[in-house]
């Protein structure tokens, strides 16, 4: 059966790397298609991505995010029961991103500092301002064969690859750290107490017609679900999974 | 042999209305894909459209311009030589379009009015801001069935039709105005003295590894070849074909 999922942080910092994994992937998928107007997603997801990279000071604060997953992990060693090889491996491969990600030159720097890209940058804002008389160099970039257009998008997602691979693995051992788990949301509205949560995440039937607002931080939530359609009324019960971790 | 077309407006219309078609046309081609971040570029383009037309009267003048377009077609009535049937059938063509575009409400009006729209709006200009915890509207509906989407994503654009019908009925009359001439730049550097020209077309083959930078007003313009690769040079002679409208 189908479902919807929604996730939803609790606390700004996973806010930003859901943002941040969001636009890896815009890219990522961009960057596989052949579409002539597929480049714009591309571009404006790498653009994004740098402004939110000047705001914050991701690669610091995502170490640390990396070296606690290790602290929390440790506390599992030589525990019995416990797959120590498999705990191993994954303590070997946080040390890894980590290193790499705090190795690596200033996140994006290489792109920030590229010529074609910045004239792009500069026209987005614009409306409309991809026209090939605002963007002559980009309409000619169009045009080139295929296999040197992909070689410039892997060799610009490259430039973040620290990045994704770090956010990816701590995002995944945070959302591993919940069990999806049945409620009931009675009258639309669901709360719940919680203790030290990143996230929270939501499986519901698109059949029910409605999606959920959330609200809180790390140590209470709700959620109150909406109409899809305007106009239309709320079941009594609405039944859904949700994971929080 | 594959060639680059580049268009380069003379006024300040004409490139308002060059980058109105840009953006119907980015927004029917996404409109007829499924690929479920496509999305991103039909929302995209539609606020960039409603952008302009907040800003600038388009009906009015897009109006006027068809009128002119009239006086000039007939003169050629009762000319011997001249096709009467088929410039007939064209002068109701641009009546037809003139009268809709004056008689349709304001352009874009129900698509600024719809809240649905007005969501994603608000946020899209947020780095990232599509995620699905700052969108739940918006994905929900991407899980929507294909068929509920295209009837929406058909029924945002038939808010624009009268304008889009306008605007290419117009712009294929523009560029009819001039025929496709071989030229040659000498030294990258290509100028010309022209009367009333509004839009400038030009083809070059990519093999020369160039995009032209054009300047001017209706009575002059200028092309500049420019390498695309930096440090590469620039052949003493480009041969390219230009039309002048």
């Amino acid at each position: 059966m189908q479902v919807n999922r929604f996730e939803h942080p609790l606390n700004e910092k996973v806010r930003i790397y859901l943002r941040l994994e969001y636009l890896i992937r815009q890219m990522q998928h961009a960057s596989e298609l052949t579409d002539p107007w597929q480049h714009q997603l591309f571009f404006r997801a790498l653009f994004d991505l740098l402004e939110i990279l000047d705001q914050i000071q991701v690669k610091s604060e995502l170490a640390k995010d990396l070296e606690k997953q290790r602290g929390r992990l440790k506390q599992w060693l030589n525990i019995e029961g416990v797959d120590q090889t498999a705990l191993l491996a994954l303590l070997d491969q946080l040390e890894l991103a980590q290193h790499q990600l705090l190795t690596a030159n200033r996140l994006g720097q290489e792109l920030r500092e590229d010529r074609f890209l910045g004239g792009i940058k500069q026209r987005l804002s614009i409306p409309g301002g991809s026209c090939c008389f605002d963007l002559p160099t980009l309409h000619h970039w169009l045009h080139l064969p295929l296999a040197h257009k992909q070689n410039d998008l892997t060799n610009w997602l490259s430039q973040i690859k620290e990045l994704s691979v770090a956010l990816n693995l701590w995002l995944k051992l945070v959302r591993e750290s919940g069990q999806f788990q049945n409620q009931v949301a009675r009258g639309g509205f669901f709360q719940h107490e919680a203790d030290e949560t990143s996230l929270i995440r939501l499986e519901i039937c698109p059949s029910h017609g409605v999606y959920p607002m959330i609200s809180g931080h790390r140590s209470r939530f709700a959620i109150r679900f909406m109409p899809f359609e305007e106009g239309t009324g709320i079941a009594e019960t609405i039944e859904f999974k949700l994971a929080i971790c």
